[in-house]
């Protein structure tokens, strides 16, 4: 349209510091990266961190505050965590309490927050070699499996790895398998790929999130650990208090997904 | 020799348990990688890992122990990080106290410890591919340099990135970077590629630790991040105490060099 152009990262952060977007961010800002956010009290703080240490696929951390700090460093400079999300969702003992627009009036000074790659920035690179989105294509939420693979424990919190899937034609697979190879800041390369069963999948069409999508005959399922993942496993775990982004409602950053890129 | 076989890791280790080789490890279980370790009281221990995780390349965690913890459970199954490194240093307030041959009589249950990858990987994988390392040539240590380029700081820990330099022949640059990309978890790809002045290093032929080597005509100077970076890093902290490997008596592991690839 005449006259409209996309809005830049920093103006899209100003739109939803101002309340004024209160939706999912997929599609905004385009090109750039979008974030997972978990924030737990200091007590907690160092074995998340070990647990994303151990994790990294399941757990990509691209940045990681000092405790109190609301302001990235790296991600974005202007930006403020505890305003800068559509939709933020208070955890207290591993329950949903609540879902608020903004979380300053519950800042605390020892709250560490941890900011995690999103699958979003590697679906942008297989989109533009011709991979097929199953999910995009039928507008769909990705379908997510929790699976029988452990991860690696690490102080309080453990438990399985969730994936996303993604149905691939055959002669894709290689190409898929070398792009998001080059994405390790947004969970890498897949985990598996074919058999469900072997990662202890019982039936493609009954995710435990997400929406089932259809599988075209001779597709091959692709399976890719999943930014759920911290997230069951810090439920499980139950700390006092948690606090992250609401589903799909993103942490937009001024980072190319092609800066995440590990070429 | 008849009769002879290069020693496993496990046995490697159990000659170093028993006190038996006291010397530097290069060359021994070729093909499995060796760490650089760090131990930290646990107070420090948050803001280290965090340092580590916003400083990837000169400080590549390939393994971080629960506090207290003295097995590995990651790089090798069966070992004691307090007994099976030749000699260690013992660091008070960043000043070096003295070296030992095993530290299980200094251990305390706060003690966290850090193991970090090291350019012996790499560095056999580019000898595979017939690119030349000067400083094995010449059988001296490698050149590093104190940079002009800061590490995002963390807490306590702050400080510029030490680099390890390697001449390169300009039609194996290529190759050399290629081959590096791979081993994120033991520095990875180079940080600088030619100019020495570029990142502050004045005279090549005055590294500030290890050897100057030869730079044969046309060879290009090539800067990868190095694993002396924590180290310096963790001095000028001057924590109370501070256990690392002493230079060149590493920790070594069951993981194979190439399994620290990220393809």
């Amino acid at each position: 349209m005449k006259g409209t152009h996309p809005l830049t990262p920093k103006e899209t952060r100003i739109l939803i510091r101002k309340g004024n977007w209160d939706k999912p961010t997929a599609g905004l800002a385009m090109g750039y990266a979008q974030a997972n956010l978990v924030i737990l009290p200091q007590k907690y703080a160092f074995d998340f961190l070990l647990f994303c240490q151990r994790n990294p696929k399941p757990c990509p951390l691209i940045e990681v505050l000092e405790p109190g700090q609301y302001r990235t460093k790296f991600l974005a400079m202007d930006a403020d965590i505890r305003t800068d999300i559509p939709r933020y969702n208070i955890y207290r003992r591993g329950k949903l309490e609540g879902t608020v627009k903004e979380i300053k009036n519950l800042w605390e000074s020892e709250f560490v927050s941890f900011l995690l790659g999103c699958s979003f920035s590697f679906e942008e690179a297989l989109l533009r070699s011709r991979i097929p989105i199953r999910h995009l294509e039928e507008n769909k939420n990705v379908p997510m499996y929790i699976t029988n693979i452990s991860c690696n424990p690490a102080g309080l919190f453990q438990g399985p790895m969730v994936v996303s899937m993604r149905p691939i034609p055959p002669d894709k697979i290689t190409q898929a398998v070398q792009i998001t190879s080059h994405y390790a800041l947004v969970h890498g390369a897949p985990i598996h790929i074919g058999d469900p069963a072997k990662i202890g999948i019982r039936n493609l069409r009954k995710p435990d999130f997400g929406d089932p999508v259809s599988i075209k005959k001779g597709e091959i399922p692709v399976f890719w650990a999943c930014g759920v993942t911290p997230q069951a496993v810090v439920m499980k775990a139950k700390p006092d208090l948690c606090l992250t982004h609401a589903p799909g409602h993103m942490f937009i950053t001024d980072v190319l997904n092609e800066e995440l890129a590990n070429f």
